[in-house]
């Protein structure tokens, strides 16, 4: 049996870390209120959580500033103004998406800068861009992940090839990443074992972010967690794009250090996720995401369902399954 | 590894088990329209659903037939009502539950009636009034299986004498319930490999009930496949007390013999499970949920919060830890 059936204990390399604003931010454009993230901010640091990603780095050539909460973009100033000088030893990160950011111009050294944690997302056709990334944010002085995206529709054979490549960056952690919700626990944990090869091989750490479209963010988060993966992301209520996350709730109860405090995540939904859910923020599991991620496809086609207010499921996997 | 890890091949001795009416029934009273109850029998026809599971056999001496639908009674005119002649070959099933059933009267032999399974449920120190159910259901002609509930309560050496004497009775099936969605796909396997045991030993089937506390009820049920588990209750939208069951949806998504077909499932709950939860049924995962399943709790606490319509999910956490 894995390690976690010795459920009682706990391993001090876990590290848990909050994903809200990030994907969160994906179903509400980043326009979360600045009470909002300066209460999630301080949970966090009540509840024990190791880092706080608060969004993207995104290139702002790309993207209209106008359009979008400034957690699209994460100024350093704007991370500044929530965190001070860090009291709570909350850790900042943010994503840096392959393609989508001028990671040169605006990251920078971190010594100038709130964040400690740069986190380089990458499709698994997109390593050298994603190396050329993380060589970048690790000579600036950060700690660097490597997230890479819709692992499960990734051949065994080119994860390997691109852990290899990873393997021998200067990243310090490699993502699971299963964006389309696609795995089992137990198809996760055969990638789980090819990552943890490499990751023996070149002494790296191992995360793992999940999506919630067959409910099982939270099994895989604890079977990753069971197979040697220390990273995981978790959100608060499961906030994330279309069916969400791994709930920090669920995690921070099972997680045996005493350190983790789940009765604030329990205070930080009552006054903040549940509001945002009535004010009509949607996401979760619902039968559309559950298809997708059945199918192994991109929940693109879901969230459009749900934006179109479509309760048509039956047909609606019809037209998946047409298309496929 | 499982024999899960086969993940494209299918277990033939698989049977799924709709238990909608009989755990849905707890949240509504068992107050279904016959249209419901029909398309429901009719939809696991079309899905391929092996067994459906009508509701309880209630004793009408202890509860008053005015307060309750028909399935809290389960007369078997009012079942020959629904299924007819059973051209659709799926099985019926009730509950008999330990002390609140007048088994000797109400279960009439096989051969007068349109059941074919009865569900004996007990707690663990009701065994031997279980074996009396049990033989009885069997001398009458009927398939026959015996519901371990609350298991996350018990002491593993009380389930080996439970299982002993369970073993030695003619059941054919012996469920693991985890009645308080307590139980992680770790610990549920290590009870599973106690049950496989007795099992092997006995020449019985094993059966799993999930309740859904903590969001694990489908990754539990796919982890007792893994464990060798052959009989597999889920419910339509998860419908059941407080957090619900595993969601039939995700199942038959889940299983791979082509008999099985999740899109009459989304057909139904887009029909008739939609429309019940709009009507202010309320059932399903949710954080005071959690907390019960968390702290291996009986959910009626959850249930009375829910009910209540309290939403002071912390200062509830409070009032469970201290009276823990």
């Amino acid at each position: 049996m894995k390690e976690l059936s010795n459920l009682m204990n706990f391993r001090p390399d876990i590290r848990v870390v909050d994903a809200t604003l990030r994907d969160g931010g994906l179903v509400n454009d980043f326009f979360f209120t600045d009470e909002f993230v300066r209460e999630l901010y301080k949970t966090n640091g009540k509840a024990g959580v190791d880092y706080m990603e608060f969004g993207y780095k995104a290139d702002k050539e790309m993207f209209d500033v106008d359009k979008f909460g400034k957690w699209k973009f994460c100024n350093d100033d704007d991370i500044y103004e929530i965190v001070g000088d860090k009291e709570n030893g909350v850790k900042v990160a943010v994503m840096a998406d392959v393609g989508r950011c001028n990671f040169r111009e605006d990251i920078r050294p971190r010594s100038d800068s709130p964040i400690d944690l740069v986190r380089v997302a990458c499709y698994v056709h997109q390593i050298p861009a994603a190396v050329e990334i993380i060589e970048d944010a690790k000579a600036k002085g950060y700690e660097v992940s490597c997230n890479i995206m819709a692992l499960s529709n990734c051949q065994e054979s080119d994860i390997r090839v691109a852990l290899d490549i990873i393997g021998k960056s200067p990243a310090d952690v490699i993502y699971l990443v299963d964006s389309f919700g696609a795995f089992y626990p137990e198809s996760l944990a055969r990638v789980c074992s090819v990552y943890e090869e490499f990751a023996t091989k070149f002494n790296k750490k191992l995360g793992i972010h999940a999506h919630n479209n067959q409910q099982l963010a939270f099994a895989n988060t604890i079977e990753a967690v069971g197979d040697g993966v220390d990273y995981l992301d978790a959100t608060y209520g499961g906030m994330g794009r279309g069916a969400g996350n791994c709930q920090m709730e669920l995690l921070l109860g099972f997680l045996k250090n005493p350190k983790y405090r789940e009765i604030e995540s329990f205070k930080f939904i009552e006054k903040y996720i549940v509001p945002l859910r009535e004010s009509g923020v949607v996401w979760g599991y619902d039968l559309q995401y559950l298809m997708t991620g059945l199918l192994n496809q991109h929940p693109r086609t879901a969230i459009a369902f749900t934006k179109e207010k479509r309760t048509d499921y039956a047909e609606f996997y019809k037209e998946l399954t047409l298309l496929d």
